[in-house]
């Protein structure tokens, strides 16, 4: 038994003797059964009294870990087995019992992604955070501490579903900048923008509900609406982001429930939506009376160029529930968001959040709250747009210098994403698996479409890893494509109709 | 215009001149249309110089909060009106939109007495929260400082959907005093227990499924199953706990998909389920084949008598699944609970939790990870279980010296809550209009059942108010129901049998 101490330690020996022991039950490293050696003979190899092995043992056994009996010494006790009724049976069978759509297995090619962005040695653009090193450190730890010594206990105790009320009235003095104006009363905090999303679905959609979505769009989002079993229409999207056109026809015929948006900076594409687009899409939603979901992670985030009012911001008839989040600019980790929706909407949204997790952490909105209240926002958004633009640069110059032609690549003026599309004769497959040797992570693009001709595209991050890596990292990606695209001659070749199936 | 300004803050005067204005605009203080004073005019009054006012309007101007015209002066911007298209149409109907059984409002006693938790002068029996005096600041205020400098970023990001490891293993440790020997992979970290309680029904309940409830039980949990429309089959609980030949007989004849129950120091009625009825109900769940759910949130609290095995620690075949949460014992502002599942349940129930949202708040996982394993929880623990002893002391007293005849009532061994009857003939409204006018909350019981036997039952906090606090609760409670009981008289007579509707 491997168990170390530490005499040095203000932990009492027979603690720490017993603590290593737990730890070896707990992880399985000692199987049920085992024999504990006897104490005399412990206290000697561990160089203490026995009186301490007897005390630890002592421990064990309180904790139930540990049976001693004589004559057989002191033995791990097994796991409680199955009474043998229902040991008869054999274990219960969960996976029969789970109800149909309640969550799909993700796609084999992202978790082949989840799986190499584990590794340490991979560089990963296939993320969507923002920069560690630029997390603001300083002022948090300040503000933390400054709420201990002011709030006490209140920052620890629950709160309103709906989110404190400082935060919810700074957060409509947050939101001036892209047009805007909200009263407190239509502000709900949201446990990050994914709930926002997932709250909506819940309390409007039900299944066979047809949702219009920007193809691509984000993949995240698309599979809370599979699992919700509602109908996906894509709406393709040009240079100034989803085609109106389109949508005119997709609203005529389909009837659909919702508009699902990510004007600003989209994911996965980086798009901006125009002007004139927003104001028509605006214009068809009112005429068709349907709602918009208006995803905004993004806005803030914008290196170059000028802002447009976000669809809320344009939006006069209640129509636009609009959605955000300090993921992408602040903290993920916090998981902290929000929605403007009218102020009916925030009651309703409410009283589902109340189900489903009471309320938003209330130490992480007093943070919040405090960060953008003492102005630390402004000079934080500076130094991250500053640090991005650079990345993007870094990016940009690297796929310059090393794409081939038929590398197709589109420079976003803010966001987190440049989207990519290669040649559709090179499998996504084998790209990845070429991406994996060569020790670089790519978001594949397949998962961001609804229908499928989006499969040669891939999304690269270029917040997450600093400038050097980038640089490295799209390198590595452009061998991996070389190599997939030298194997394709040996790869079977595609199938052009449709074989019956006998 | 009510404006203040500091000339002490560092903040400058013309920001501190538009903030005020601005929280003007945006509370709704000042209305649409309004006009601001002329600069000149408004640096007089304040005492400031005329570019001061100057740079303020600019700022209010860059936000579209204001528009200055030739002639007309500074107007305060109209938030944006509907386009005449959608105006004509009217508003946006949400309300229409709103998919069946999305969320119920709540019960109007339930409602009636939120509002009066509000008020300041009302003595709060009603709630299920800690003593904010216990809430460990200290301990919390080190580990906030030593997570900043040894992880920095790291506690800030995203982390995995299960939950930290070092907290799913520091976990597995705390829940050998339950009896359950759990490995990491059996771990599922949640926003709150309540989250797991909606994961659960998300992943394996569909409306008309059969639920096995006590009766009484816990009141958020009958809200959620009832608005995923599954049908609630009440068991009667006596002084043991639920009652397993009622049981047996529903599990024969309904065929439930879940029994959910809280076997020790249940809310509301405090009660735990004795020995024999654990392994009789562990018994007839393995003979129907029907899962278990153990909500746990109490059982670290026990004032006296010896512990018990949990439901998860007695099953060995896999049927339990156990819910906790440290919103009773230490931060309930925190919003962090646990499951303890099959291997596969747990990864079922992280695809599900994946699109709700993401994951839980990364630093309070690190904080609670640190906090147990510092070992601050045993000496935590001993201190609230002192203290909440010596409340549940003050209001047996207090009910001993006080309380009628007929009000019964009985003393847990721990948890929260004591559970009391008063007579049929007062009428609950009644009784909580009188405890309204008495300043003294309690939480009806009529919410806690499935069918309405329970209407002149109502249950009793004991770990918020202090002493003093809690002995003046009870008095104006019995003042409350002496004064429903007197008024009984005039109030109309309860019809006995049903009318014909014609």
């Amino acid at each position: 038994m491997d168990i170390r101490i530490d005499r040095g330690s203000s932990v009492p020996l027979y603690l720490q003797i017993s603590g290593g022991i737990k730890a070896l039950i707990l992880s399985g490293k000692v199987p049920d059964g085992f024999r504990l050696p006897p104490e005399r003979k412990l206290a000697q190899a561990l160089g203490v009294n026995r009186t301490t092995i007897l005390n630890a043992y002592r421990e064990l056994k309180s904790d139930g870990l540990v049976d001693a009996r004589v004559g057989r010494g002191t033995e791990v006790v097994p796991r409680s087995p199955a009474p043998e009724a229902a040991a008869a049976m054999g274990p219960f069978p969960w996976r029969q019992m789970v109800r149909e759509g309640a969550a799909r297995e993700p796609d084999p090619l992202v978790r082949d992604l989840l799986a190499l962005t584990e590794r340490r040695d991979v560089i990963g653009l296939s993320v969507g955070l923002p920069a560690p090193e630029l997390i603001p450190l300083a002022a948090l730890g300040k503000i933390q501490q400054a709420l201990m010594d002011e709030k006490g206990a209140e920052a620890l105790l629950h709160s309103p579903t709906e989110g404190i009320t400082p935060l919810r009235e700074t957060l409509c003095r947050h939101m001036l900048p892209r047009g805007i104006r909200a009263v407190p009363e239509e502000i709900l905090v949201t446990s990050g923008s994914q709930q926002g999303l997932d709250l909506f679905i819940r309390t409007f959609l039900a299944p066979d509900d047809v949702v219009v979505v920007e193809e691509p769009s984000y993949f995240g989002a698309l599979e809370c609406f599979r699992a919700a079993r509602v109908r996906l229409v894509g709406v393709p999207t040009d240079g100034h982001g989803m085609r109106t056109d389109v949508l005119e026809a997709v609203l005529a015929r389909q009837r659909p429930r919702l508009i699902y948006t990510l004007p600003t900076f989209q994911n996965p594409s980086g798009l901006v939506m125009g002007s004139d687009r927003r104001r028509r899409l605006l214009e068809l939603a009112h005429r068709h009376q349907v709602p918009v979901l208006e995803d905004d992670p993004y806005s803030d985030l914008r290196y170059e160029g000028d802002p447009l009012p976000s669809l809320k911001a344009l939006d006069g008839a209640g129509h636009v529930i609009h959605l955000s989040s300090f993921s992408k600019v602040l903290f993920p980790g916090l998981r902290l968001g929000w929605m403007v929706a009218p102020k009916s909407v925030v009651r309703r949204l409410a009283l589902v959040k109340q189900m489903v997790d009471l309320h938003s952490n209330t130490h992480g909105q007093w943070v919040l709250q405090r960060f953008l209240e003492e102005g630390h926002f402004a000079a934080h958004l500076e130094r991250v747009r500053k640090g991005y633009a650079a990345r993007l640069a870094a990016m940009a110059e690297a796929l310059e210098a090393e794409a081939p032609a038929d590398f197709q690549w589109t420079r976003p003026q803010g966001g987190f994403y440049v989207w990519c599309r290669y040649p559709e004769a090179v499998s996504p497959a084998l790209l990845m698996a070429k991406a994996a040797e060569e020790r670089v992570a790519f978001l594949p693009g397949g998962a961001s479409f609804v229908e499928d001709p989006g499969a040669n595209h891939l999304r690269l991050n270029f917040t997450y890893a600093p400038e050097d890596l980038i640089r490295e990292g799209v390198r590595r990606l452009m061998r991996a494509l070389a190599a997939a695209r030298r194997e394709r001659g040996s790869a079977p070749r595609a199938v052009v109709g449709t074989p019956p199936i006998v």
